[in-house]
């Protein structure tokens, strides 16, 4: 049977809410294998390292280490929210077949450029992934809108 | 006079050369703005730190830090090797309107993503940045072929 997907945005989510806890960007990734291995999980590190790169799923493939290319190929991505350029880039540079995001209401990343390349993406549209990310944004916009290069 | 684009990638070629001596892949990259200032440079850190996301543009953008949104409206990525999908989306992600590359001949990176988004693409063809990669992947195949995710 293949890994269960609500468990794992789960991972992602609990990702997400230890980034909040240390005052971080809400925002969790991990790359787990079709048996559900999980290669790597994170979450962002802008205010916790002072990271310009390190978003949820760039945290969740550094984590993983490297790995030998044809290993990302059986992996999906989770993530709590659309992946932005950079990280969707990430997915296809290494050739991740399947991206499963939380939600796309708080930021549209670059769903159709993953699809345009064949990448699967399922959009979970979770509501706690909603909230946290929400709740967030309204917060500390401007932390948020650093985030993404705003 | 706007900063002279030889002189930028003379900086991401002394990262790459760098890098060539510490044992890793010999990429490097530099994020400068319009009036010349080095915002941050890098080179590839998978041998050195065993990064799976730390490219020489990545590196340059890491290590320039957090900057507000707009400073990277001004700036342009130095490169020595054409953009890699995640790179090129890194640069997406922050806005960062011009990308210099020092060749496309060992790799054919995101350059139409990028071009097709409105960044300016300049490829200087420079026969050192040619040779040292190539250097590289002949010594080393199978660790430039995992750097690309194949």
């Amino acid at each position: 049977m293949p890994f269960d997907d609500k468990k794992g945005l789960e991972i992602a989510l609990e990702e997400a809410r230890k980034g909040y806890s240390e005052g971080g960007v809400p925002i969790g990734g991990a790359l787990i294998s079709s048996d559900g291995t999980i290669l790597g999980r994170g979450h962002n590190m802008r205010f916790q390292s002072g990271s310009a790169i390190l978003h949820g799923e760039m945290s969740a493939l550094e984590n993983a280490g490297r790995l030998p290319g044809k290993t990302y190929k059986d992996c999906t991505m989770y993530t709590t929210l659309s992946p932005c350029n950079m990280c969707s880039g990430a997915c296809l540079l290494y050739g991740i077949k399947r991206v499963v995001l939380g939600e796309n209401e708080n930021f549209q990343g670059a769903e159709e450029l993953l699809k345009s390349k064949g990448v699967e993406v399922v959009n979970m549209d979770d509501q706690d992934c909603k909230d946290l990310m929400k709740k967030f944004i309204d917060e500390r916009p401007q932390d948020w809108f650093e985030d993404i290069g705003e």
